[in-house]
């Protein structure tokens, strides 16, 4: 265990207003409610989060706002990931500076093609540049989206450059038998899976959690799983939760959450999103209601 | 002709200083280079300039010193394409104060699978927030890289609802047939050809030129090209112009111009690339420069 996170975290979602301007005071009030439903943990500033969508300076100023509001920062591991490397130090320094758990840092995502040696250098040339002892690093694996990822081989050597700042990992893959590797391969890093699916696979292999986007609107029954992960009934919980993932799975996540958020609340526009995530149609909207509904 | 930019645009490479922060003063003065050697516009911020490994600060702050040294504005077709709305905003709002010619603009890159629908309302977003009669876009369609990119009914959707404004486009697709659809279907519409390589067949269907990396190194041979497309020659000249390209096509292209130009001023810190971009190797260099001084 090299970080302090642990457990359920969940990449919050961000509620928007009628001009797309971020809800910052729904946000913060969403943000506690997660963290008293069950999650240990928020990664504000996610995929989830539309958090590329955002503008750097709607990001540090909702995560001052947060930490003013008084969440406790240690619970804390915001979305830190640019294209640029002063952008990213902007945001990695403000969160070590407020003494956040940890940052969540993409790989540099927009050329494709990048050389290992390119997303290492761009990882210790953020850090460098930071030069703060209490950053803490978790590196987010998400080829899925950011094409560019983090190879065992990158790892392996950010944790020899930089051990007790690069932490730990996100690993949305989607590919287990890749999350397997890095668990095996490396026994002291905090790997979360992308995925509650994994969660008891992960914990079992020594993972420490995970960040899910699931997390939003599941917390406790994600929570009760991470709790009971040793009892003799852990497979038929995972089986239990994995209902509410097999609900989703067909549609756009995001917007499914805030449909799910927006119908949960009564309070419609939990359905605005920046662009470019569009709504799903109102009668796919209502089919993954009546499945979630029924998971 | 709906843009007043026409001709060999070059997304103009940019010097870094050691420590990685842009050498300024040697940019400026390679812009003016540019223009004084044959480049009719300059189309700086581009993927070639490692616009989007800068921070937001530094390129605003670039502009501004451009614009401040005497650079013409009306040449002027910086890129503007972040991920996040607010972002694009600001730096296409700052080009339009400024009177550049045009902007050159991404679509929204982060997330994949982005409807046509996303795509549309993220420019029109821009623009509206913008607000500025003087914007003149060009939409950056550059798959390879972004992924995500602008089909026929997007650009269609924007050329009626926002006439005058959404002007053209920069096609890096890489793909003749794509962008000869694109030409046929909208011939009031100023399509640049991302590669130098379709220049005449870009002209020859109505095209308003080029906008290519390969005019940071040989604007001069480029232009001749434009401007006499209509000579009985001009086959040749295109065939002779691509022995260039092909010199350099196996060789990562930032860090092979980079090395033509450290070799050609005689200036070592040409080489420098901000990660996640890496120098080709020593045996490579050598192995493409030999080829580049054969071409």
């Amino acid at each position: 265990m090299q970080g302090i996170l642990r457990g359920v975290l969940a990449p919050v979602l961000t509620p928007m207003n009628a001009d797309l301007s971020p809800a910052v005071d729904k946000w913060i009030a969403f943000c506690k409610q997660l963290l008293a439903d069950g999650c240990t943990g928020l990664a504000p500033f996610g995929t989830t989060s539309e958090a590329n969508s955002l503008g750097l300076d709607e990001r540090m100023a909702m995560l001052d706002a947060l930490v003013a509001a008084g969440v406790p920062t240690a619970q804390l591991m915001p979305g830190v990931g640019t294209c640029a490397i002063p952008d990213t130090v902007k945001l990695a320094a403000q969160a070590a500076r407020l003494g956040c758990g940890g940052v969540l840092m993409l790989p540099p995502f927009y050329y494709k093609g990048v050389s290992d040696e390119g997303v290492f250098r761009t990882v210790a040339e953020v850090i460098e540049r930071v030069g703060d002892a209490r950053l803490k690093v978790y590196v987010y694996h998400i080829p899925p989206i950011a094409v560019v990822g983090f190879s065992l081989a990158v790892i392996e050597r950010l944790l020899k450059a930089y051990p007790g700042t690069v932490v730990g990992m996100k690993d949305s893959s989607g590919d287990w038998a890749h999350q397997q590797s890095v668990l095996e391969a490396f026994p002291a890093f905090d790997v979360f899976t992308g995925s509650e699916r994994f969660l008891l696979a992960n914990l079992r292999l020594g993972g420490v959690g995970t960040i899910s986007a699931m997390a939003n609107v599941i917390p406790d029954k994600i929570r009760f799983l991470y709790e009971n992960y040793l009892a003799e009934n852990a497979d038929a919980v995972q089986e239990r939760l994995d209902r509410y993932r097999a609900a989703t799975r067909d549609y756009a996540a995001i917007p499914a959450l805030k449909e799910i958020m927006a119908t949960r609340t009564g309070d419609a526009a939990w359905r605005n999103l920046r662009p470019p995530l569009v709504n799903l149609s109102a009668a796919a909207a209502q089919e993954m209601l009546a499945k979630y509904a029924a998971a």
